[in-house]
């Protein structure tokens, strides 16, 4: 936002809060450092920002609905299970994320697993054995037939029971039950599909097809067309018609965006969404959102929440913080400051969702 | 790839070709200067190789397949032209792109523009006037509801006629015809979807409802859900299906990526999907990709080439090359030199799909 | 600038000019697409605004004086030839250049080279082979030696001719008439240091010593000492009081930032240094930049020139424009379309300095 | 390094350790939730290892001389108290920095401060206030007058004293004991360079010129040529003897890098003038760095420490690694986790260089 509506007059104004030298001696806990980090400069403090937010989010007497966008390849990463205490925690109750962090979710859950490797490799020589790299973490391609074909058998499944059609969220539910019936015992429960589905917080992949859950799918499709048997279809429009149901019935919510992409153009449509069916103030009172793209591009990836202002995405005057940095360092901080602030997340109420 | 298989040996064969100072002087031609870069270094260089991979593609007596990935929001920006040219010229054979830019061409189809603006600007002044911001770019709000309101007609006509589902392609190709009756006569032959419905060159939006687009579809699913209707459905798998017949029919294939998010990572896993079918060497035979992203975050948007080789989506040995760029800039160079370069593009015979 | 003091008032205000989309079919030379450029967005637009303040700053009848910062392997990168373009064609007074780009110009005068390569290779092996690479180019080692020599006896020779102290500008010139002396006929006239030289552009490197031209200095510091003599001392001190005479004749000054760190710093501190000395209206007139830097980093070398107007850095009001692209890519661009549209550059007139 | 030269062979060489998912409730310290990131990806691993690597230098028992590069406002940001801590811990043996850090430093000794400010602010309205941005942190410049006086008397004495040039290693001592002398009490103790003062830690400002400092110096050289004397000379390139001495005397030695430009590639470059003086294996044997800049612009900023391999700068074996992360988060964090691994640094004993 550039106004300077609000903007102090005289210079002693402008210089109330002196920067403090961080001294690390007397710091213990992450809390503390990020506590710190509000009266150091740059992405430190947009990170202590971003923990504050979160703080008043959950502390909020109206709790507002808090909505994730997961982008990016988080879970082979090991943010998994930052996730999972979110969802345990009370600390989110709706993820939009891409399909892949879904799949690969999936597969751990089964017991499979992602690998520490280097971006420096011979790529062909992973190719032939097999190993698909992200950047610098590898998976066993071999694996992942297997827990693939679950996916298919689901869809068969559905289809056979007569349903003609389903939202990402509801089929990502069916999943979040298969895991519950043959995911590996110790694995299963940091999953981020199963404890959502214990939870009941709804996960939305609008780009399902754009997966390896997708294309699992497309098998099931492939084979029911073949049969001229009219195939399990995946509604995206469905998707759009459920999130809004949980738009109107949040009387206020935030935002976390985690990378850009379709996650967060998503949850930031909510708001557009429900103003187009007529329903004034649908703009988020919260926000903020940790990531490595940059505002010059001129992308919905690296925009600020200023443009979401004007979109009517944000409210004006909402806490909003963008904090520019690798989600694997951003992310696990904030969200440790968090539960180090925010005590019994776990025992409050919370908007719970009906489908 | 960071193999040195193929590596020079001894000094000499490192150091054949040497940097050669740009004399802009004596360059006339964008396909001069693109040509020079092949001597400089970094990004310049990149870009060179771009432009030489284009021509590569187009010049291959087998002619591949070629995809365009087209993520980020350049109609608004003024790239529109810039496909349509390359559709028009034969250049790109299936475009996969984010919604928004296939709303925002459908929207400048029917006069509407977008304009000139500043990134600094005071958004909440923006919001009152009704002015939506895209970093430096501005849209009027107002105007855009009754070109929406097609968008809803056209789903509630296609349900009306009895369509149960159907792809985001074949939406789109609707849209087409809806563009050629009803657009702006002068307007319309800027249109990308326009003139990809006049060449048969098809559109996928995966994630079709997370755009504009997909909220006036939502306005036709929540009507005809009210009514007790069975609304237009959006199948994303057959999509998947759609493309995979696309990547079966192509005895090579093209990638080219502007920005990543879904059209990038879509465009990729087609050669995924076909192994799956049983179909070897399903890898893409040439790419390139201008991005603004870095392969350090580990996400799928800014990884490179060779990370694609180990998944089998990229062919070893492939003609690769990544210009770290703002496309708004790097897309309209690379495209002006291979027109220089390659004569009578549009007189040449392309493989065409029918769906 | 964050303010609104001038902002339109009016959606219609707002709403002036419409983004044009980029017809690449009528478009033949550099400076008719960067015209186009000024309706599309993101960094296009930003290039074009570099470029007319460009015309801006040499069409103006009172000429101000350009400062030109020069950062990064640009000499190894081939953009030698822009800047010698430059500064034939008077279109810059006075560079301020890390130490590394002025000792790669000195040795290419003597017919060395850089080379193609790669960013992926085995740096082991270049090791081995004696060969130094600046991300995809390389350098071979062992025929710097004897040319770093001649540094070495240029600073004995000037010790002995009685030369206690000197400014890198100083000695630049004199490494400017060693070149014209010794340097290869047909390379020297590609030279920076040559061309400069010729024309009288003096060239400052404040952090002389961080380079290999430092290095051989070194050499001869060491022998001198052991010597017992006084070596020569490159005083840095007395680059900012040359600079600042020069600064002082000139009734109005431009500067062109290629990349950031001390070039960058030097120049945008020469307002502050008049200042300082009592002199009013110090702020640069004009001013345009192109980085790869981003400014929420806080550092000097992605700043905006809105933070330079705090202070007092940059004239509010004057014109400024920040073009965030590699600058191999955004340089040639620019100064060939300038070239393009500003005639007879060499036969006009602009202040020269004595020292 | 792209070689495969030490590759693993066979798949499950490949697969030897499995991605952790981050456990947030088991953590409970900054070491521990860095030790848990050496099993997650992307740039928390790389901070990781960055922590992994500072262990190593500082428990190796030949305990290299460790040079910290230190670029960027860190001072304005607040960083100033971990580069003492550092200092007092012995966890550093010689900084090298940008002259704008050591002259903030400065000020702050005598009891001036930076401020929290916002990026999002009228810059004409703080130039009127004479307030100076460094991004979010606001400065006041009238504070400074004073401060800088006493560096302008503090060259005027020297060359009264007769001390015809100093390196700037040496001037920055003197301005310790000026601090010693007159700063504010409390706050000198959180001065680097009155820490480095009194821990006999060299700082070397090789561009000293290009910085607040040196325009003070600048003033003093203006009085004495006025008056027809010699003023100080500060001499860069006794800089260069005189670390060339440190590095001729450590065995080993650990490089730091906190962002790039001057300090990363004098640090860098110490490793080649050794060389150039006939030591062998003058290779770094250690170093991490923390930068966000990219490799892909070419710059030296943004270059790996493989790139140094290939020049010699790097020991081909070595420790490195590169966090890709702005510094006021990565910084504290790599320091305090080393904090909490090694105990009584600051009894141990380590080089300490006389001049």
């Amino acid at each position: 936002m550039k106004s300077d509506r609000e903007a102090p007059h005289g210079k002693a104004e402008y210089l109330r809060k002196p920067i403090k030298s961080l001294n690390l001696e007397r710091i213990q806990t992450i809390s503390e450092l990020l506590e710190a980090f509000n009266q150091t400069s740059f992405q430190s403090r947009t990170l202590a920002m971003c923990a504050n937010i979160y703080v008043d989010m959950l502390e909020d007497p109206e709790r507002p609905t808090i909505f994730l966008g997961f982008a990016g390849a988080m879970v082979p990463a090991g943010m998994k299970g930052v996730v999972t205490t979110m969802v345990r925690k009370n600390m989110v109750d709706v993820i939009v994320s891409t399909g892949a962090n879904m799949y690969h979710d999936f597969v751990e859950a089964f017991g499979e697993h992602h690998y520490v490797g280097s971006p420096d490799v011979d790529d062909l020589m992973l190719r032939k054995e097999g190993i698909d790299r992200i950047y610098d973490t590898y998976t066993d391609e071999s694996r992942f037939g297997a827990v693939e074909n679950m996916i298919t058998f689901l869809a068969d499944n559905l289809a056979d029971e007569g349903l003609n059609s389903c939202s990402s969220r509801l089929f990502l539910y069916k999943v979040g039950k298969i895991i519950d019936e043959k995911g590996t015992k110790k694995e299963k429960k940091d999953s981020i599909i199963w404890n959502c589905w214990k939870n009941a917080v709804p996960i939305f992949t609008p780009a399902l097809s754009d997966s390896s859950l997708g294309l699992a799918i497309t098998e099931h499709h492939v084979k029911f067309v073949e049969k001229g048997r009219s195939p399990l279809v995946i509604d995206q429009i469905k998707d759009n018609y459920e999130i809004l149901q949980i738009k109107k019935a949040s009387s206020k919510t935030g935002v976390i965006y985690v990378g850009g992409g379709v996650p967060k153009n998503y949850i930031q449509q909510t708001a557009f969404l429900e103003r187009q069916f007529g329903i004034p103030d649908a703009e988020h009172d919260y926000g903020f959102q940790i990531t490595t793209d940059s505002p010059q591009w001129g992308g919905l990836s690296g925009c600020t929440f200023d443009e979401g202002v004007s979109w009517g995405k944000e409210k004006p005057g909402g806490k909003y913080a963008t904090c520019y940095c690798d989600a694997t360092i951003a992310l696990p901080l904030i969200v440790k400051a968090t539960l180090e602030r925010c005590k019994n997340l776990d025992k409050r109420s919370r908007l719970k969702f009906k489908f």
